[in-house]
């Protein structure tokens, strides 16, 4: 019988997922020391995982695994959640995006003053998005971005094409590919690579681009966006994700008029999906296949 | 020589590309008695058109042309600008539609207040959007739910499959397609067929809908959506259009919370897309050819 431990803000919906789905020699355990088997939010579980004396397997529900990777311990299989943050992130990016290029604030300002007010703006057609990741986040937001005829390349560390981009650069090459940008989207993972590579060399090649990070705060080095805005390199930026979350109510961010902070909501995992992709992975699990969605502990993906 | 009137809130915009594009036996003309050709913003126009006694053909800058045939004069061959609105068009519904689904106004305010504070929300994925009129302008939206993974039903005067659409309906059966729509966006013209085309049967169709008319006022009966916001049949109403524009200040809609007003400015027309369609539109009248995107005066499109 394999014992599962569950840790995560939604608790009571997957422990009545887990019993309506009635899997196979599948029995939960309130104590993380018997489990064999831990379905969990990363940063809820981080600090209790050294307590998971048996465990073999760790379904996480969310993509980003970083809090368990900063862990010491990595004598288990780790699989995160896939495919279904892409259409949520487009959502978030798009609808942020077309806010800022079509005046949507100034048109509720506007409202509010009762005062019938136009501002001419741009399409977002042949503008050029650069997307750094193109795993099936930043794929999935690619195929947006094309969708609505804009340009778009994409950024990772071999360089090779992938869908929906028009073309891909190794990481290496990033800064010739942000001087025309329009916009640049970071969906990239926390990993000893990615961070700080949106810093001063980076930002500075900008020329007015809007930037956005849903991907891992730590890929960007704070102080240096204050400057690159002040410098006119950003002219905007849309952040999800913080090296500090929740961002302390003293940061700059929070009252910068370029800056639109939002707390970490732009792909929210819903647990329906999560729970299907765990009971696709257990089936395989008890069936000894192998499992989907693997983190790899050097990559960090 | 064909004689040219321009009458356009870009005139000097205008007035340069035609320089610029030395069309043959074409004069620009300051007298619009003179003008057997006329390059018009309808209006502008529309208070003058009568005076326009050797007008053969007017080619609109707008895709709207209702300002003109309320006039009485109808002996001229009328054009309109299509095709180049879709893409601007989508680009307003996804960017109002997701700052309503993803709580952007929420977080901007939560922004304000330095508060890390999530809300909950659904994603587009399988919702229903009723769009109202199949042209390129519907065509576009459509593609565009699509593409966010909605369910598109179109309604038309014939109700003929278009694309991009999972269904289309005939205007005669809208009402039953309103109770479990999640967003109805009207790109209808005004017309004597659309008007108040959604008013209290079929608003009161509808189970807690996002409205939006980004077509012309007149579709929309204004009193009955005020009704129907009350009786939760429509939860919020983004109107780009209304029956008298731009809108009084002692109008309702200003202050109301759960109307979202613009200024009609869904899909402002470019200078340099209108002069395309224009300059080719000329080169057919030269050459003798039918010209594109012709308006029936009876159907009113």
């Amino acid at each position: 019988m394999n014992q599962l431990y569950l840790c995560s803000e939604y608790q009571k919906l997957y422990l009545s997922l887990i019993e309506q789905a009635d899997l196979p020699d599948l029995a939960v355990t309130s104590k993380i020391e018997d489990a064999n088997i831990v379905l969990a939010d990363p940063p809820k579980l981080a600090q209790q995982i050294e307590k998971a004396q048996n465990l073999e397997w760790l379904q996480s529900t969310y993509a980003g695994c970083d809090a368990l990777l900063a862990q010491n311990k990595r004598d288990y299989l780790l699989t995160n959640v896939r495919g279904i943050f892409g259409p949520l992130m487009s959502e978030y990016v798009f609808g942020q995006l077309l806010t800022l290029t079509r005046h949507l604030a100034h048109y509720r300002d506007a409202q509010s003053q009762k005062q019938w007010s136009v501002l001419p703006y741009q399409s977002l057609i042949n503008r050029k998005m650069v997307i750094l990741g193109t795993g099936s986040i930043g794929a999935h937001v690619a195929a947006t971005a094309k969708h609505f005829g804009m340009q778009v390349t994409g950024v990772s560390r071999s360089g090779k094409l992938a869908t929906s981009f028009d073309t891909v650069v190794t990481t290496a090459q990033l800064t010739s590919q942000l001087s025309d940008a329009d916009v640049v989207v970071s969906t990239l993972p926390s990993t000893p690579e990615t961070k700080g590579l949106l810093s001063h060399p980076t930002l500075s090649a900008c020329n007015g681009a809007i930037l956005f990070n849903v991907g891992r705060g730590p890929v960007l080095e704070e102080s240096a966006l204050i400057d690159a805005i002040e410098h006119k390199h950003i002219r905007h930026a849309v952040l999800d994700v913080f090296a500090n979350e929740p961002l302390d109510s003293t940061h700059p961010f929070w009252t910068h008029p370029d800056i639109t902070v939002t707390p970490h909501i732009s792909a929210i995992s819903f647990p329906d999906q999560v729970f299907a992709i765990f009971a696709d992975n257990y089936q395989r699990w008890h069936q000894g296949s192998a499992l989907q969605y693997t983190v790899d502990f050097d990559l960090g993906y």
